[in-house]
């Protein structure tokens, strides 16, 4: 299926029509802790359209919510967007009415900085927790933004290194594919390393559950911006992007902490010049599948680059009653400390594994439960337990199946045919190690 | 309250009419990777009421149960019991059949060594995972246990010793009261310092919610055993039982995850001679406050001895809209690996807190959370943000509120009147490292 889509370079601009910049402005050095990744410069990124594009999002659900999410939910009823200006360093959470003011003045200022009329602006932020935004700084970075825009990978990779926090590298796709007669691309940055469980909803709200299962109250900053030259109807771009998002963005988890600015933004300008893409348009299906490609690798480098990050496991939990308990299995896997050190040490403890299934929420029967091991994307599964009891597979077996830097973990509950997956972490000492803190440093009191 | 028992020594045995023993018969050799605390020796203890006793009892709500539970549970409905026989070193879960069977023959065994009827025994085991019961190390234990039995406190000492699995220390407490004219006294020892988040319910089975509001599949091995000599209605000793484990044991998280095997037993013998205790007897609330006080003084005792623990935080919420509320927004806090990271490292950072409040099930308002600290015990709390804002407080004032072994973390959520507690700790190196497991060693696959 993949194959269909040609991996390309350019990420955001690789679509026709959009151009991108990432500058340093001076914000991470007001809050610079430990946690804050010091020796990472741009900190100020501009995403820009040349046209009026079509705009879909996701937001955290979860209810401390930042300011530039809060001024994201209320300008996606236009459905229409042109910038997206995102910064590193502060997260302009938790700021009260200054931080609302602040938000709204990044867009704003945006919008006249680049002549374009009111409300076309989109905003994300990411970094401290409860430190007011250096506006002063931020204005400038706007100004140096608009003047380095320019639509050449060098000018995404530095997008892609501005709105990084902890993360060690940048995270960027880019894919070409024919609709119809016509040469469509998608290109997307990401950043996210630490409080990484998103659970993101189109409004910001708690739905009952997210298509494919993921529940209320789930939980980095995650950030994903999207770009595409596909003319597609506001609400089928909205409908797609959530739909990728439940596979990807709301399937990973880091250290189980979601943020309170998790934001997933698509523009799509519509330059490709394709039939626009309607709910009944054949050609759909096609922009959905590399929509949801486009999400999944940028959502696995996420975890890749995890903080403190030695082991990546995929964990699938497949034969549950409901998609409600078979993620509830596999997030309850995913997020048990004992588990994720296990994975560290390379130890193919199903112990700790069929505990966490057993007091997850999920219904389970231990009498049978499978367990077993497989190469990241390989079809061979070794069965270190069946129904529910130990196999033959000897103990050096099993080590070496959980030695590789990814593996996948499956889980048969063999009770129904629900499945769900997560794209999990393992729980280090650098984790501990980054997170502890540096009280030698007033401005991590935040974030 | 807490002055009206006065603690005493001999903990298990103090009461009238107890006896123990702690034995070694090579359990824990048999089961020795580096997370099952080589070192340690006595693996095999009893606990003996000279006459047949009332007993009440609480177990894991984890789905994959052990054996021993299974059996405890079944042998609860009659309401009587006289030995308690536990071991370390093999948490005989996930063992099938042949775990049922070495279960039973264990209470059976006991049962026929000290000449009581059957059905007088019941048995709680503790390490390992999915290895079968070296049976006949158990009954060479449980012989040498018989013989060893005896009321002094050394043979208490050498009973909380045997039932210890990574714990570095025995933790045992004793109170004696006056019920009516009578002195009556309480004691108990336990275990656990990894796997810890008990909810235990009395059938095993998940309520809707246990009281105090520990919500479903909620996450040790800790073992919990109980004596006194007061007389106690069953009924009136299983509710007892229940409402204080729900203030306590059900209310401790170390690392989040739920064992397999959590069981407190309470056995009460009545050779205190007091008028026996039923629900309209105006004594019993004296009796409960002293069996909550001896449950809670255990349980916080694990926490401290939890796994690499250096700080132990009392996380209390208050003003939640419901119990449900204020339990899931202090065990969103006391589970956060972000905000456990940042306890380890000394740093008041207000930001993770809120964070994990904001995606807790419960519901909350970020303009309405106060969040502020106090001294362990203590009433003066300092602040740091109050109605979702920054107070004055300094960051210094700040990290020396935070930098104490234990302290306490208050939140107000200003919805409501609900309140919760959870005794929890922080996350360090110490824990990764520990639980990474020994992968030279073929008995970790289990537990």
């Amino acid at each position: 299926m993949k194959k269909q889509f040609k991996a390309i370079l350019g990420s955001i601009v690789a679509p026709a029509g959009f151009l991108a910049s990432g500058v340093f402005c001076d914000i991470k050095k007001l809050g610079t802790g430990k946690g804050s990744n010091k020796g990472q410069k741009r900190d100020l990124a501009l995403i820009v359209s040349e046209t009026p594009a079509t705009v879909a999002g996701l937001f955290t659900t979860n209810q401390v919510c930042a300011a530039p999410v809060k001024v994201c939910v209320e300008r996606m009823k236009k459905g229409t967007a042109q910038v997206i200006v995102v910064n590193s360093g502060n997260a302009n959470a938790c700021t009260g009415k200054q931080g609302m003011a602040d938000a709204r003045e990044m867009v704003s200022f945006a919008e006249k900085t680049l002549a374009l009329s009111a409300g076309r602006a989109l905003v994300g932020s990411t970094g401290r927790i409860g430190v007011p935004m250096p506006m002063d700084n931020v204005r400038a970075g706007i100004l140096a933004a608009a003047m380095e825009l320019g639509p050449t990978a060098a000018h995404a990779d530095c997008a892609a290194e501005a709105i990084m926090t902890s993360d060690t590298k940048p995270k960027q796709v880019a894919v070409e594919f024919k609709l119809g007669g016509q040469l469509v691309r998608i290109g997307g940055i990401c950043k996210g390393a630490g409080m990484i469980q998103p659970g993101m909803s189109p409004t910001g709200a708690r739905p009952a559950a997210l298509p494919g299962g993921c529940p209320q109250g789930l939980h980095a900053t995650m950030l994903g911006f999207i770009t595409t030259d596909a003319a597609v109807e506001q609400k089928v771009l909205q409908a797609a992007l959530t739909e990728a998002v439940a596979n990807s963005f709301n399937r990973i988890t880091v250290d189980g902490d979601m943020s309170t600015n998790d934001t997933v933004l698509v523009l799509a300008n519509g330059l490709a010049g394709n039939e626009k893409l309607n709910a009944k348009n054949s050609k759909l299906k096609t922009f959905q599948s590399a929509l949801s490609h486009v999400c999944l690798e940028l959502a696995k480098k996420i975890v890749r680059d995890g903080e403190g990050v030695h082991r990546v496991v995929t964990v699938r939990v497949k034969g549950a009653k409901t998609i409600q308990d078979a993620d509830a299995a596999a997030r309850a896997v995913a997020n048990s400390a004992l588990v994720k050190t296990s994975w560290h040490g390379g130890d193919p403890n199903w112990g700790r594994i069929i505990d966490a299934i057993g007091y997850s929420a999920a219904t389970v029967v231990e009498e049978k439960i499978d367990i077993g091991y497989s190469a990241a994307g390989g079809k061979k599964i070794l069965w270190s337990l069946k129904r529910g009891q130990p196999t033959k597979a000897t103990f050096k077996e099993l080590c070496a199946a959980v030695a590789s830097k990814e593996f996948e973990l499956h889980i048969n509950l063999n009770l129904g045919k629900a499945n769900a997956v997560m794209y999990a972490a393992d729980l280090t000492e650098e984790y501990v190690d980054f997170n502890k803190g540096d009280v030698t440093d007033a401005s991590s009191l935040g974030g």
